[in-house]
Order: structure tokens, then sequence, then C-alpha cells
């Protein structure tokens, strides 16, 4: 069996929404993982953190506007408290189930940023909605006083949008890198990282919400990966998904994924994301591929027993 | 000149109390780290976290007692926050203020769980406040539904009180030490680390409160570092500080420092665990001296132009 370099990315649905959630489902998260591991594979995890910043972020919005006064936090800020808050829980499932196989194989995590480009289009129509609700008239009150985006959700109130733009680098690769061919197990771009844009010398946090899955794709294509493991609900991809002649997919070529997107099979923020960033690393390099699977069939599907396959 | 391996402990208080202040702080600690790194030392970079705790803890408990309801942090996850939310600001100014000097040397933090000793006798006498005040009500209330210390601050009320046990091992020291070993710089056991205790091969987050300065002796030691750089508001070590006959130190052997400490010449939770720290780091092994001077004259201090130098 191949040993190959592995960068697996989990979705930051499955890490629940309290510490005590997350605590627990990472032992579940940690089996899979151990088990690339164990089979030999170097394994490097990233992973969202939607529920996770969220919570975070609302928080320290409302602490703020409270009695106790915190200060306003920035929005990466709350990025980055978000990969110190997953990665010490996921590190610890991980290194502990290691443990129980008599693997003694470090496992870190790496503060993580990841640049943008502050002329991406996606800055100038801001689609991902974070934090809290409000109501019209406070809506109002934030875009003139912080320049905040606000959208209205259907009923449940206003939203700030931000933008989600596209990863070019990322910051912290040559640590990673570096870690990876020590043999260290890594967790990094958490949430997608840390948005930032260069100005000289300079990174700077911008409130961003990079797309997990291609802030993973970005690392893999950077570290030279051979796969790129993207960790979803369903054990394959389908096209016609939900109806009649629904069809579940093991192999996916680059010419039929793009073809299954242009029809409008997969959903935008679910599906269709996981496929471009499979598509996108599939196809950056010969030799390269992608597979899309759940937590629990990922080392199945590295064997080729399941899951689907991109590959050119 | 000699290149040493030297790590350095920086004050949470140098920090700030926001994100806009730590952005501007950054910049300050930035220089003098990387006079170190540019007269080609390797640098280990630990901080501590006291006002940024404070306020993550005290955010999320009061968004928690709010209608946001957002999920009760534990303390370590806290701690785990606050290494994300500081790393990303000093690994930047840090990275920047290298970059400027033609220096392309990466900066990374890495989430740090430091472990203590669940008999650690300091469990059984809990000291080091955090969070809010309370009224005796209140007080009352947390001690019956959720076991805490609460102990009275003169006149303000109060306030949760954690054990500060001593630092045993860092959990992720080789991954600091391959990054080390690589040339990376590293920011590492923040607020004296995430602590956790080992039970069987898993670590679990505790509420307490480590030491920063123990922390870095701790990892100082693990590194086989040279040099120990506490970093404090003074540019040297005094006795009888702020009295008359106030005398500034140059040097301090080990068993002067040890003589003053029994004199009561330091102040517990400030100079006091500084000496301490830097005592033991200096008595742990021959050649190893431990330096305590101010941030702007750390790269004298090595060079043996101010500061107070602790060695056998």
């Amino acid at each position: 069996m191949n040993k190959d370099k592995i960068v697996v990315a989990l979705g930051g649905n499955a890490l629940g929404n309290s510490p005590e959630e997350q605590l627990m489902l990472v032992k579940g998260t940690a089996k899979p993982i151990a088990d690339l591991i164990e089979a030999g594979h170097e394994v490097i995890l990233a992973h969202g953190n939607g529920p996770q910043v969220g919570m975070i972020n609302l928080a320290m919005a409302t602490s703020a506007a409270s009695e106790a006064k915190t200060p306003e936090m920035p929005f990466p800020e709350c990025g980055a408290m978000s990969q110190g808050y997953i990665g010490f829980h996921l590190q610890n499932a991980i290194r502990e189930e290691l443990l129980n196989r008599n693997l003694n194989v470090p496992v870190a995590t790496i503060v993580t940023q990841v640049i943008v480009d502050k002329d991406d289009p996606a800055f100038s129509k801001p689609t991902k909605p974070i934090g809290a609700f409000y109501s019209k008239e406070e809506a109002e009150l934030l875009i003139a006083q912080k320049g905040y985006t606000m959208v209205e959700d259907a009923g449940r109130g206003y939203r700030r949008v931000v933008a989600s733009p596209k990863p070019i680098d990322v910051a912290e690769k040559e640590t990673v890198e570096a870690l990876v061919e020590k043999g260290h197990i890594v967790i990094t771009v958490g949430g997608g990282g840390i948005p930032v844009i260069r100005e000289g010398n300079r990174l700077i946090g911008v409130p961003a919400v990079i797309d997990k899955d291609f802030a993973s794709e970005k690392i893999a294509e950077l570290l030279d990966a051979d796969y790129l493991i993207i960790l979803t609900a369903v054990e394959k991809v389908a096209i016609n998904y939900g109806k009649e002649n629904e069809k579940w997919l093991s192999k996916l070529s680059v010419e039929e994924a793009n073809q299954y997107i242009e029809e409008g099979h997969f959903a935008p923020g679910s599906m269709l994301p996981k496929v471009q960033a499979a598509l996108q690393f599939a196809s950056s390099k010969p030799g390269r591929r992608a597979l899309i699977t759940s937590l629990e069939k990922a080392k199945d599907g590295i064997e080729g027993k399941t899951g689907t396959m991109i590959q050119v």
C-alpha cells in the first residue's frame, strides 16, 4: 500500500455547538484520522469553524454591548480564537487515539492565516452571514456606524454578511511543511484560515469567511499532497440528489464534474464547493486525487472501496 | 558573538486590553525580538495572557448568562482562545519586523498545553482570581451550583479563584523543538500554557493559571536553551525596592537569589516568580543563564550591558 500525504478537510458542523459537544464529537473524528495515520499516511487536518466562530463572535458582541463592556472583537480575531479552541480539543483527541494504539506521533495546531487578494471580487458582494440577528433599526445603525453590510434573513431579522474570497496563499505553509516532514500531524487552516490581506510586508486581518474546502485545497497544493479528502455527511456524491433518478458516483472525471456543476447538480454552500475544490486539486498536477466521502469511510475510500474519487 | 537558543518570556500586561491596543503594542514587542533574531539567536517566545484570558472569560460568561445564551466556556478553553488571539497578532508583528529587515524567517504559534500534576498542592488552595466580580448572593450560588471557590476582593465583591499549579511538562515540546531546529521562530506556552492533567493517555483541561514565568522556564529546560530572558517593566532587579537603600543588581548568584527571596525582597505575583523561575533555570544545568530585564533592553542584556543576570 502507498504511503500518501493526505490533507483531510473536516466540517465545522461535525464539531457541535458547545465545548461539551465538541469534546465528545472529536473522539469520533479521531478514529478515522488515526486509521489513516496507522496505515502509514502523512495526515494534515483542516477543519471548518462555522458554528464555533459564530458562537465566539456572538458572545463577544453580546458582552461588548452589555454592562461588562468587554472590547469589541473583530471577526478575524474571533477566527484566531476558534482555531485555538477547536485545535485544543482536536489535537488531544487524536493524540489520545494514537497513544491508545501505541503510536507516539506528535500532533499540533498551527495558528494559520490564509492570504486573500484585497481586490477579490467577493469583497464587493459579501454573501456569508455571521453573528446575531438584528432589528431593522439596529441594522441601519450598524451600517451607518460600522459600514457593515446587513441583509434580511427571511422573517428572522437582519444579519451582517461578509465576503467569501478565494485563498491565494497560506502564511504559515513553511511551518506546516516543516512539521509534516518531521512526521508530525498538523491541524491547520482552521475555519478556512484567519483571513488576511497583504500590504507590503504586513498581513492585515479582514472580516471574511474563506471556504474551508478551498483553503484545504490550497494547503494541499502548497504541500504537494497526494490526496485531498473532503469529509461530508454522505458516503458519496450524487447527481439528481433526492430525486427519483438519483445516482451515487464512485468516480468523477474532471470533465464529468464540470458538466454536473454546470447542470446545477450540487447545492451552493454545501456539495458545490466540495466538488469544486476536489476538481481544482485533481486538475492542479498529474497524479493528484481528491476523495469526497464521510468521516467513517475515509480509510475505505483511500483504499478505493467507497466514496467519490475525483481524478484527471 | 555566540549564537544562543533563547526563551523570551513576555508579560500579558505588555499586550494591552483590547485588540486595537494589542495590535499597536505588538509592534513595539517585535523590534527587540527581531534584534535578537537578527543577531543570529534562536528565539522561542512565551507570553502571559492575564488581561486577555480575563476578557475572553468575562465575555463568554456574560454572553452565556444573557439572552444570547451562548454556551458556558470552561477556563482552559478560554486559554486556548487567548493563544490564538495573541499569537495571531504577535506572529504577524514579528514577521513584518523581520521582513522589513530583509529577514525571511518563518514565525508560528503553536497551541500549547502545559501538563500539571493533579495532586499539586496548589489545587487545594486556589489563589488566582479570574473573571467578573459577583455579589455575595451570586457567589454563594456559584459555589453551590458549580463548586467554584470564591473569595472576597476588598470592597469590589466576590471573584472566582483557581489554582496556580507548577508546570511539569509541555505536551507539544517535540513540535516546538522540531520547528526551532528548522530555524522557525515559535510562539508557545501562551498564558503559561493551557493547563491540563494526564489521565492515562488522555490530557484533560483543568481550571488553573500556570505562571507564565514558570512555564517559560519549563520549556527553556525542555529545549535545552542557553538563556531564559524574563521581560518586566524595569531594567534590573532591585533589593530594598522603593526604599532609601534600594539597590539595582547586575548579577545575582544562586546563593544571593535564595537569600534575597528568603528576606522577602521580591513581591509575590510580580518580581518573586520571575526571580524564582530565573533561579530554577540557572540551577538546572551548568552554563544556563537567566536574564531579567525590560523589553527594550533585551539585546543589550544578552550582550552583558544591562539587566540582572542570574547564573551559578
